[in-house]
């Protein structure tokens, strides 16, 4: 079913491709105590970092703003891009506001716009992962602390 | 773009039919310091459970054994069944013949066979949510403390 293996490099372009054109993405966090969480978010890749927002009372921003971390699935289950990012909050009238206008153009909605107000967060990989079936196993590694491998 | 809100009902049987037609979910879990992590997985559902099988070495089997819970999501980001569950790690002699011939009939892989042995685990829904947009978020609750609402 598959073909051959990607290289590294060809799975860091489909990866960014997706960073770059796809809306939404599979947003892991735990509690401080370890109760897991899941849920999807939209967001906006800036070729750095990703901006999400949420409603700062959600179990995912209260994780994120309790314990910076989140792990990020894009893709299918069968063609995953993984994530393992550092989180940053962002007070609302810190985030420039180009930046909020490219997060509305490109997931359609305006979370300033919005009431109870959204919180903005900045969350930024430190590892990167990339497969599609067993045989992709190895060279999985795209980025490791916070560096491209390819 | 959507049509009207599902019904509750209507919710349920489009999350069983995943259930039981799926191969492949997400499973969110973390670590009991607060560690997320997320994975996608294939799964045999037999109608009140999923079943199963990572090695024993991975986070999620890890996660899994520590802190028995998950949280997985099946569906596309814009279209989620999410469900809260609880964790059961099973020894490979406690897990009926038939029930791994079923997994993997289904999943089309038979972690019996593999090497280094795998770890079977039965996850049990304790909450069930499922909506597609904004317009399904009420009445996004199917199942609460492991009892169907509809």
């Amino acid at each position: 079913m598959s073909a051959d293996p990607r290289s590294r490099l060809q799975r860091r372009r489909d990866t960014e491709h997706r960073l770059i054109h796809d809306v939404d993405l599979w947003v892991a966090s735990a509690s401080p105590e370890g109760a897991p969480y899941l849920v999807p978010l939209s967001f906006y890749w800036d070729g750095e970092a990703l901006l999400v927002a949420t409603p700062p009372e959600t179990p995912t921003a209260r994780n994120m703003a309790a314990t910076r971390a989140v792990r990020l699935g894009l893709g299918e289950t069968r063609d995953v891009s993984i994530i393992d990012a550092e989180v940053e909050a962002i007070d609302n009238d810190e985030l420039p506001r180009e930046r909020g206008d490219r997060f509305a153009a490109h997931t359609g909605f305006d979370p300033r716009t919005l009431s109870p107000p959204y919180r903005w967060f900045r969350v930024t990989p430190r590892r990167i992962q990339a497969w599609r079936q067993v045989d992709e196993l190895p060279e999985r590694d795209l980025m490791r602390d916070g560096r491209w491998l390819a």
